[in-house]
């Protein structure tokens, strides 16, 4: 019988072919009490050194083979390598603590690591990654360890592996590797993002992948279902090439979309948008044909250095994708960071509640040096597209008419010294505090636009932080306390004659589509991928069918009641 | 001229008297490398007994001279002594970090304290200063420095401290000691409860109290207006006698109204409440005419021990409070607890953001026998008062519905075994996660009543940790979108013909109670001290006027404009 292994699907597709297994190098580290701190801080470098003139090669291949953007993971590396916080750490720890390089490296790497995973990003999860792949790297030389490669993949192959680091995913030949599937990972591991931006099926969380898989066996990474199938019959292998067959067909569907309106079958038309975190994500968005991007977060252009971005990097950044989306709009959201994450340049307060805490336009409104560097850039930038403002983690109006003030005065220094400036730049808000959307009418008498924040405003308003496990059956997209706040804020928007969208996970989701379209929703962002379903899906509702749906559902009791009234209703297209 | 200090006023009134101030030890900790791991604990045991031994001899002097209350405080400090969590903590990183005793001592107490203090509950709070203290206690002892004694003040005084430890506290001898000042805390730290419980006059966080005072100088504390006057001249002196004879005066009218409705000039009537913590706070809301008790936490009962507290005990500490209140409504609040905090019976996760995390209820939901045994003993103390149970931290339909058929569950249990139990409990919730304020309607269905904590309904809706100083700026609770909250809460009860009331610090504050009476809240609960201010306030309003209030407050835009309006319509009597 054939051995299935269910996980979590991560990203879209079906892969069938044989199996690699990734072998993972014993990186276990003692701990052991040494004297001669010298020597042993000695040994670390040396460590530390190979693993950069390794990694400045591998960055020098990727970089032929592949292209810029792979290669630039083995620069953000290096840059691990060079930051003071990290190797200076670990030096302290050998010295301070007498003990042996691996272990200050792996308690001083595991302490970040864990600290990046726990936020509600993915550039800082991947942060995370970046880390671990590093001092891995360095560990592996310190314990004389060799990493087994896979870029010896020659053939047509699915790859199991318990996880795979940045490391890995860089070396993937997509010409060969088919998709994969791993043992550790939820839907928003840095694997799990990497599949999805690659658009290669994916499975990750199975637990066992790599321990029931053989390299050489057959198998079905099925990235819809979250199976995995391991030697299958051949009626089953048959079943899944049909499913393949047919996937490939629909994707061949919604590629017709590309250049379609999103518009419903009685005429309403909504924007659906995408979110980005770099301009390098601009090749995802054009392919899939967003009608804008609802938010560029810039957080990126903030990590991973040792000191802030200057006014002319986030102005070429901002004017990239303004010139890319070529008069089409584009929502930029002021910086969104705070306590939980390391800035070295920032003196940030640890806080206990980081995600109650002191962040996000809350910093921005008392760094304020750093706030107008952001804000002259994006100024700038405006004379070159259709550029919107947004500001991240609203929750009194006061914030809002300093933030403004702050944005006017700026825009009034840089006409002063001549520099070309929109006057058609509208400003608005994330919608993410549940205060903002109870009074959502008071806000949209000062700001142009909202954009419903769906990740943290569930969060917040059921009280429940979802990256901690025991409570993520709490975190409800479709809880009636959500579906009435979402349906308030595009209210009090219209009603002041403004628009609202929404930039969460939630904007693409199948379920959520005829919903928010019978809320009024105006504008949708979602990743790039998940333009062309969403469009499919939006183009054969009805508007009126859905505002009726939206009535029934904000009456209900559950958010099971809620989900189960959309599948009922037959808006869901499986 | 007069010097005069800005604190925070902690605690009401005003003292006037000559200086003590309290000398502190230099407790000033190195870090030392130590090789012999065993005669180094032995060292740290040693201290560990003489402290013991030191406080079981304070503990009986205490018992004899100032009563069973006060006496328990060291009881709670003799059992950190034997909480092995800590004891054998400290000698294993005396063996592991080969490290002295002071060093491990220190930075693990400093660890726990800080994770107490980071609570949102002054039983918590209390607890982070008995660490503190005891283990000073301990290090003075390691260090060989001696402590001076409030014990040896025998003649009216103000006590002028760095800060005041449990141990400070309890040696108060209140026939001499008129009223303290201190360097540091705030409004809700050790030194400040304890004085509003002592009912003394207190001035925290003055910064520098201990430096500007010497022992002699003639003070004036000053516990409305948060001032310290050193050597004031004798004009300023009379002033303040004048105004501690105006606010005596006005105790003696409050205190009239012991036995008086709690009703406006119109007629209308609401319950006026007292929260509790254990059934030693009883004394108070007796001498204060609560008419009820709108809250007891019951997590006083787990806390400060090694296992879980029998139902027999608790059965006990229900039975004599519902018995204490004649009759009176007593609503008692299901275990609050989460992972924040050290219950060592209990395998609580760490989380990165425990105020949106395991907690209260959603802890007590898998934690079901614990849950049983605490509804077993409320149900069977059902019997000897009118009991309210109410469950916290509810967000969803489900929970609620899946506790109650847990009590019922239970109730059946005690029946068939023959248990008196009473048929008419009502069953509540705590309102305090946005959610379940947003979609009160749909909850005002399943519970007999509501209760408003205003302390988290405030920190999740505006998603600021009040303890996080950088953004106590955001804790609002006059915020457009908090009144409106609590209207949707209040109206949603009364629609299905249920009570509303409120458990957070807002419910006796004076800027509050005008506007809560004005949104009809039923059933006001704060500390037993604030009760007759508020019934003195409550008596002097027209409801009608109140409910004009109200309406005007929910269209305004900011917390200030709602403050300044309840001012500007003469609600407030200063």
């Amino acid at each position: 019988m054939t051995h299935t292994l269910q996980g979590i699907a991560a990203s879209k597709g079906i892969a069938i072919a044989k199996a690699f297994v990734l072998e993972q190098p014993d990186l276990t580290v003692e701990k052991k009490s040494v004297k001669a701190a010298d020597e042993e801080t000695q040994r670390f470098q040396e460590a530390v050194g190979t693993a950069k003139a390794e990694l400045e090669q591998i960055k020098e291949k990727t970089l032929k083979e592949m292209g810029e953007d792979k290669a630039e993971i083995f620069a953000a590396h290096l840059l691990v390598l060079e930051d003071p916080e990290i190797i200076n750490g670990v030096t302290t720890k050998i010295k301070d603590e007498h003990v042996n390089a691996e272990f200050a490296l792996k308690e001083l790497a595991d302490m970040y690591v864990s600290m990046f995973e726990g936020m509600d990003n993915e550039y800082m999860k991947e942060r995370a990654a970046d880390i671990r792949d590093v001092s891995e790297r360095v560990l592996s030389h310190l314990l004389g360890v060799t990493n087994t490669s896979l870029a010896e993949i020659q053939e047509e192959t699915v790859v199991i592996a318990e996880d795979l680091t940045p490391s890995d995913t860089a070396q993937l030949n997509l010409d060969y590797v088919l998709g994969f599937a791993t043992d550790i990972g939820g839907r928003t591991s840095h694997s799990a993002i990497m599949a999805r931006s690659m658009e290669i099926p994916a499975v990750v969380g199975t637990k066992s992948a790599t321990s029931s898989v053989s390299t050489g066996d057959m198998v079905v990474v099925d990235g819809m279902d979250g199976k995995v199938l391991i030697n299958p019959e051949e009626g089953e292998l048959e079943t899944y090439r049909e499913k393949l067959d047919a996937y490939l067909r629909q994707k061949e569907e919604w590629a017709k979309l590309v250049n379609e309106p999103s518009v419903t079958m009685d005429s309403h038309q909504v924007e659906l948008a995408a979110n980005i975190g770099t301009p390098d994500d601009m090749e995802g968005v054009l392919a899939n044909g967003a009608e804008g991007i609802g938010l560029y977060r810039t957080e990126f252009l903030y990590m991973g250095r040792s000191e802030l971005p200057s006014e002319e990097e986030q102005f070429k950044a901002y004017k990239s994708v303004l010139e890319q989306m070529d008069g089409k709009p584009v929502v930029i959201r002021t910086l969104d960071i705070g306590g939980d994450k390391d800035l070295p340049y920032l003196d940030l307060p640890k806080e206990m509640n980081p995600f109650l805490g002191f962040r996000a336009l809350r910093l921005c409104l008392e760094e304020t040096d750093m706030f107008r560097t952001q804000l002259r850039a994006l100024l700038r930038a405006s004379a070159f597209g259709t550029l919107k403002i947004m500001f991240p983690m609203v929750a009194t109006v006061e914030e809002v008419r300093e933030a403004k003030a702050i944005l006017q005065n700026v825009k009034e220094e840089l006409v002063k010294e001549g520099k070309d400036v929109s006057d058609n730049v509208e400003v608005g808000i994330m919608v993410e505090i549940p205060a903002t959307a109870v009074a959502a009418d008071i806000f949209a008498k000062e700001v142009d636009f909202f954009s419903i924040g769906t990740n943290d405003l569930i969060q917040y308003t059921l009280a429940a932080d979802r990256m901690s496990e025991k409570v993520a059956h709490l975190y409800q997209p479709y809880h009636p306390a959500i579906l009435r706040l979402v349906k308030n804020v595009i209210d009090a928007a219209h009603k002041e004659g403004k628009w609202a969208g929404m930039c969460g996970e939630m904007a693409g989701e199948q379920t959520a589509v005829p919903l928010l379209t019978g809320l009024g929703l105006d504008e949708f962002s979602m990743s790039a991928t998940s333009v062309l379903p969403a469009r499919s899906q939006l183009r054969q509702l009805s508007k009126q069918e859905t505002e009726q749906l939206a009535k029934e559902a904000v009456q209900l009791s559950t958010a099971d009641e809620v989900a189960q009234l959309v599948k009922d209703k037959g808006f869901i297209v499986s």
